[in-house]
């Protein structure tokens, strides 16, 4: 066997667009229950209380909802330019650029499937503002939780028109292992669930059905535990936002999960106890029995819409 | 900043010794829950359900209770053998051996502390035999729980007189990442809390308070939520081990626990949801407000077995 | 306010009818996660770990799957002649029985809807054997799960042509409360929740949309928590047993669920953390909102089985 | 056996003394989690989310902490009555009031061991304001939790000079029920839990060591869930609230809790997961086997101040 690599640590940040920013920052903060800790005329940076970097979420308004980028942080200064020559080497050209408010340095590209990627390492790390240290200091915050208690960015999941393609891309690129995959019988793969550490997923690749690229799936915050998505499903309900899907447990992963549409029209998952995979030569799972691609462990249905919406939706994503 | 190194990918497995093989076996077979694999005359190989590997557990009979070996399995074949050259660079002299039940080729040698550990990559999975399978084909096992239902090996921790010397020997041979250590006012390290990974720990070193080496703090399993815990808690008590400590939440690593001795002496643990460390660059955490060293969350006293018992007991190790 | 009645204790007993007692009592007994406590030639009697009584629950053999009688402890032997007066009162002609394995004198009758009925008082309890006691005295049995676990009886499901009018005799005949109540805009009351001490409900109703008397639709047992629902459904599918709704959350009593079919035909529950009413004058909840009757709390779709299937199924109902 | 009495309904309110108003008030709202409903110059009136009635808690200022009153709502107006003639045939001499925000007349006296208590039935609801209305309409507010979340009153426990003579009296003349019972080989009993329907307990009575009377050992709220517990204790030591005991899991009624000193000094508990007892002719459990009657489940040891804090403290209960 080839030795994994392993340059990225985790999904650093991630940039939604949205077409009402105001009502997009009003959610994230008072129901998904992230913190604010920027904001530019057209941008608000956003933390959870768990997150150990400052920001993990930009809102940038725009015409449309869908995602801005997604941005990979290295493991090393020195592991930030393995990736880039990777890309390179297969042709991708890339560009670097300064930097945003919680972040240096990045290296700017679209991967196979169209969607913007960044690869980084400096950081801007959370200081709690003196008088509001976490009473373990193992914290990077303190938690008083508000709303639906997001606690830390977990995993992206964007469409792609070739699933096996933009696998192996991110996989022989950047380093991600292929933890389980989708193929009904007799048929391309629908679905990959790809990590760069130990986790069930950090990225999760879905066919796109439609002659677009580019589109989002869902971006998903992590809590402790099946309660937290329970009392999540519950406040997002008391707080006005209607539950799409969930509470449920994800066949794939096993992970204990809720969605909902924000107001800027993005789908968000609030996530819990996904496996962790310690064993280095995990031989990815082939799941081949269910037809649609995203069943659930308990057979609970899964609603037409986690089907049939994705950001941007289909009309903006044509017409741009 | 140097990179990390990630040549260890997990703790693989642990013998443990115990003067009374049967009880022993029983013991972790019907209370703490874990599935015997295999046997010879002088040792029972078990796994916990969700073990991804043959066998995490050999229990080894001989006069005394205590840490037979620790085992990292690493990352790959090639990720073997740089911590080798590493150990023996800093004039460490090990050896090679086969292998056991559940591994090849080994290199065991011994650490700062002069507890037994190897390093190898070559390991059998589990295959669930015909009309076992678990019914979602990414878990290792089908999960039919019995007694404290132990789910897989977590972390390990031993007793060393230098607690510093010992967490850089393990941070520049094998890779280990120091995440939190313990340090009071004006005093030595006391405490430190390792991984190899992203985990809180897969090594605690803790300082050995008596003249010997060697001695074993405690193996823990971990199972899946705070429930778990409790209901193994439950289990203990009326399947008729006393549980020594806990359930409670530890500070370092935020996991919770609940500690019993097995009829050996050995003291194992139950524990979940420590913290897991995402980014690379992670500020190892101290702490100096504690006198003793193994501090609550919650403030949940210590029993006095907890600082006094580890294995072998003191008269067993000062006659080596 | 006219005083409550508090004549009737608990649901003491259920008896299923089966087509297949062999398959039922491995069901029950296996995957359910009930005890055996007797049987006779044409039924099997089971106990709850956590029930207070003997037995709970009579597997009966007959040609089809359905409810052989549902039975209403009373708070005291006193108590037990005052819902027979009131039933006499109001022209139902009951009859006395001597009793079966767990309990004494009972008097039948069939209720609105056609369902037979009992109540009684003298109940035998479960002695734990001598070397199996419980750990903590306040336990009726020791709690060493298996299977689904199921803790305790908690609630039966009929169906009734005239919701309002079995809900009325309920509550004037046994003192039964009503808790909440299902009329959807401008039609009959289709489902009613009632209990009859602070349970969110001992017994539902839901309108019988064929016609057809005296069909069940589930039995429910307990468990302590949501994570045990959880390990329910997780065991269920592992041992065979397709899941056919949940785990979700109702909306009428708030309480978390999962149900299967059993192999008789008979549709059980586990459920967990209903709602308990303490304050005396409870106004009953009218929901109007929904069109079907079994809404649930997040919105998770109602399978189309459950609205179609009770038994007996219908074409045994009507050659009666 | 003669026949249960259910005149009681629930514990309905307690009044706590305090010798810090504000600090009291400002805990009890923003740290244990419950809402202000009322004031007046020297008391503050407030209502757990999920309490069923307006207010369960009135803060009176005062010299020092301890019971105002505990109160218990009667079953209905004709159940008011008869624990007044009951209490009068023995002999007591209470007094009508006209009530208190939240209630109206009321039978206020003293029981065995000194405590003001109070019977009533005419009870003010909550009523939701328009837009703050519970997503689900059995909800009595809608959940939305702050602080340690506290959401509706549980229990009370006193200290009672004679243990037995206080238990027969609140069963003599309120109908409560006794559940368990600690009684030292050898010794009288120390402890007693009684409660009114099907709860563990809504009265502990514990042996009072001091030559003093009407002292309060704590009182209650339940949560829904072990984990609630967990996130309650969390919250306490983030908002600057010391644990005083727990969490753990008592042996006496199976709860969960966690307790802390409210700043006027007396102590709280937040507590769930009592057993309820269904079972009409529940034979009370007697403990013998513990020294100090307050064991807990696991062994979690019990903290000196658990024994010696009560309140009024000592000196001031004496110098009344």
């Amino acid at each position: 066997m080839s030795e994994p690599i392993y340059d990225v640590a985790q999904l650093g940040h991630v940039e939604l667009l949205t077409p009402d920013l105001e009502a997009s920052a009003r959610f994230f903060t008072d129901t998904y229950g992230l913190f604010p800790v920027g904001e530019t005329k057209d941008a608000v940076y956003l933390r959870a209380w768990n997150d150990d970097v400052l920001t993990s979420l930009r809102l940038t308004a725009t015409t449309h909802p869908g995602l801005g980028h997604m941005a990979w942080r290295t493991t090393s200064p020195q592991a930030l330019q393995r990736p880039v020559d990777a890309l390179e080497a297969r042709g991708i050209e890339g560009e670097w650029h300064d930097g945003d408010l919680g972040h240096g340095a990045a290296y700017r590209f679209a991967g196979i499937g169209g969607h913007v990627q960044e690869v980084y390492f400096e950081t801007e790390k959370y200081v709690a503002p003196p008088g509001e240290e976490p009473y373990l200091p193992n914290q990077a915050q303190r938690f008083i939780p508000h709303g639906a208690a997001a606690a830390h960015i977990d995993h992206i999941n964007v469409l792609v028109p070739d699933v096996a393609a933009a696998s192996a891309f991110q996989q022989e690129t950047l380093g991600f292992k292929l933890r389980e995959r989708l193929t009904p019988a007799g048929g391309d793969e629908v679905g990959a669930w790809l990590s760069v550490m130990t986790k069930a997923h950090d990225l999760a690749l879905t066919r796109e059905p439609s002659p677009t690229e580019g589109r989002l799936h869902h971006l998903a915050y992590a809590v402790e535990s099946h309660m937290d998505v329970i009392r999540a499903a519950d406040m997002f309900l008391q707080l006005g936002t209607p539950v799409e899907f969930g509470p449920a447990k994800h066949s794939r992963t096993q992970g204990f999960f809720v969605y909902v549409i924000e107001p800027g029209g993005n789908r968000v998952e609030i996530f819990t106890d996904g496996i962790h995979i310690f064993q280095p030569d995990w031989e990815p799972v082939t799941w081949t029995t269910e037809a649609d691609g995203r069943g659930t462990a308990w057979g609970t249905p899964v609603p037409a819409t986690f089907h049939s919406w994705a950001t941007p939706p289909l009309e903006a994503s044509l017409e741009v």
